[in-house]
């Protein structure tokens, strides 16, 4: 059950000018459900995307960078689910590349003019033909209207689909964003997440999309963890239709560009809160707030160590308000010169732990209180600086174990 | 259930001439169970100890420390169960002082010559009238023969207590040695494991003790870990009571100095692999060896990024040889110009993964063989250099859960 987190409802979804979805079933694991995702680009769409950080990066990770890198506009996104196509290869390679030319053929376009996306299972071999022969239906029924289709075809463990869609006036025009994600378990991006695609019809210079993706992945995709498992398919790509017809955005530090960047964080939060939300097995959704930091990195290695530790998250599980081992992890979180006298540990408003030992006014039913909510926060002022950073996560339950103990079967 | 590992048999536990131990029910967490333990050292023997790099180590962590580095010979040490002492703050360190103070005016020696060792929940007041109260039974009681009472009085989550023994000529003479461990949870040491008492008869001479006492830890403790988590209160000590008859040993490269490294570190590895062999909830014992590193320190940084992985260990837990998410580890681990193309993956002697993609040969059901055991060795050779390095582990099971979501109740 994912927490405080509901389906999309399609028709509330707003359709980006410049765009269209077809899915189709290719079963490519398993039959009888939509695996495969084609988003087709009017030409002059702008598109920028970031990767996972993996050394053991995907075969589709590897192409879509070459092919980004090239000169052709992109005009075609395939995305499967079922297969990884990650640890594979040569031929995993290859497999990539056939997938991008049979969609360039049966489009007219050029092969470089295609990204291909997967998630799924490590080291099996892509049942590419099943892509070839699901691809012309998926075409066929592309819409622009699809993006709640979409949502639901690229799941793999999630148990809902996740979309956000919003609307903002730039420069007297009205500007549409409408994403989606994916991702539930192999959760902690670097760079960006399991897959998530994020797209508006604002006219914004291309050039500045590489910039502004990176900056909506720092704000978002890369502050969420759900077991510490950096995936190796991670993709976030964000594509500017340019077809609003508000007066071109040329920086973003401009007030546009601000309202913009604003308004895409906005909806990449929510996408990346999803993800989390419907993580394997969780039942509470925590933010982990560091402050007090010399510095903003001190306070991501400080919020990660919490975040993955899994005693501190089988105890947000049990709703067990066992907060040492909340300072434990940040004790051991890798700050050198950490003086343990000057940390204060808040749950919520809750004041647990003061000048590194316990607030001699905490009560155990203040804590217990907290823990029994499916929010939490929990805050920790380092007393070194002013920085700060946060990251989001979920707890550790025996559905997690159970979910990832029969993944394959 | 411990993965093949049985209780030590009282009587085959050697006693260390110049060693005395006694156990009490000092009731600090529950009534009913021996919960203290003292070991007394008689004049002249030489002791040194690491402890956890953990920046919120415990406050008898840190007495330790202090006392370790004056120059009263060490003639107590005093360990209680039930309770961390740790994230106590200044009325911690006051509750350690005060239990040194306690048995060095039971046994007229001086409070400085007395070291603590507390394990259990963190952040908890130390009920130290409770260890006051308990000492005078527990010295009483103080024999040679305790051994395996004090394995037994020092478990927290521990299903069993965990003692090896070992003999060896060196020099002549038969030199003994028994050590004990605990620790089943919050087990990553960073210098040493939650708690580990080694004690040898040999004459060795006591300057050598803190690069020995290192040095084993590199080869034992520190290369253990079930979930990642690193407490605040580990400590591993090594005493040795120059009583054994064999002429002192003054430099560790001598060829007794070599044999008693050897003799020790066997016992050490013994006690740290138990540690792992009663991992909370663990159902198997899992080796990760990775050669062919650049360095052995990156070789560490993949064989932990392994590990620690959830998804790795759910699957190993399901006997389910998802091998890709080792790859996906590999990959995350921290290796900035890792090259995929050159890494090969063996579950025991079943080659899974060759140069970076599916041995076209290998056989899920020979990966399902393996997995099956309880005992499985997990070889990654990253085709970088010469240098190894092999850490030891369990899987993640739903008892591991249980456990971490019940542990206070």
């Amino acid at each position: 059950m994912p927490v405080n987190l509901s389906a999309p409802i399609a028709s509330e979804l707003r359709p980006i000018a410049g765009i269209r979805i077809g899915t189709a079933e290719a079963g490519i694991k398993k039959p009888g459900r939509k695996d495969l995702t084609v988003f087709l680009l009017d030409e002059g769409a702008a598109i920028a995307s970031v990767f996972t950080q993996n050394r053991f990066c995907a075969a589709p990770v590897q192409v879509a960078r070459e092919h980004l890198a090239g000169t052709s506009g992109i005009r075609a996104l395939v995305i499967n689910t079922g297969n990884a196509n990650a640890g594979t290869g040569a031929d995993g390679l290859a497999r990539a590349r056939r997938t991008c030319a049979a969609a360039a053929q049966a489009l007219g376009i050029d092969a470089a003019q295609v990204l291909p996306y997967s998630t799924g299972v490590i080291m099996e071999p892509l049942p590419v033909e099943r892509i070839e022969a699901g691809l012309p239906s998926a075409i066929a029924n592309a819409a622009a209207d699809q993006w709640g289709a979409a949502a639901q075809a690229i799941m793999t463990t999630d148990t809902i689909p996740k979309a956000f869609s919003s609307e903002v006036q730039i420069g007297g025009a009205r500007v549409c964003i409408t994403g989606i994600s994916k991702g539930a378990g192999m959760i902690r991006p670097n760079m960006a997440t399991m897959l998530g695609f994020l797209a508006t019809d604002a006219c914004v210079a291309p050039a500045l999309l590489p910039q502004l993706v990176r900056q909506l992945a720092e704000q978002s995709f890369n502050r969420i963890t759900i077991d510490g498992d950096t995936s190796t398919n991670d993709s976030f790509t964000l594509m500017a239709t340019q077809r609003a017809g508000n007066a071109e955005i040329t920086s973003l530090e401009s007030a546009e560009g601000q309202a913009l960047v604003a308004a895409l964080g906005r909806v990449a939060r929510l996408l990346a809160q999803a993800i989390v939300r419907d993580g394997e097995g969780a039942t509470k959704f925590i933010s982990v707030r560091v402050e007090g930091g010399a510095s903003s990195e001190e306070c991501r290695k400080v919020a990660y160590a919490i975040a993955h530790s899994p005693l501190v998250k089988t105890a947000f599980f049990a709703s067990d308000p066992n907060l040492g081992r909340i300072l434990a992890a940040v004790g051991y979180a890798g700050i050198e010169d950490l003086d343990q006298t000057l940390i204060d540990l808040y749950l919520d408003d809750v004041l647990v732990a003061q000048r590194g030992g316990r607030n001699p006014d905490y009560r155990e039913e203040d804590g217990q209180r907290v823990m029994q909510q499916q929010e939490i926060t929990v805050r920790v002022l380092l007393g070194r600086g002013g920085a700060q950073d946060q990251v989001w996560t979920c707890d550790l339950s025996h559905d997690y174990v159970s979910i990832n103990a029969d993944y394959r079967s």
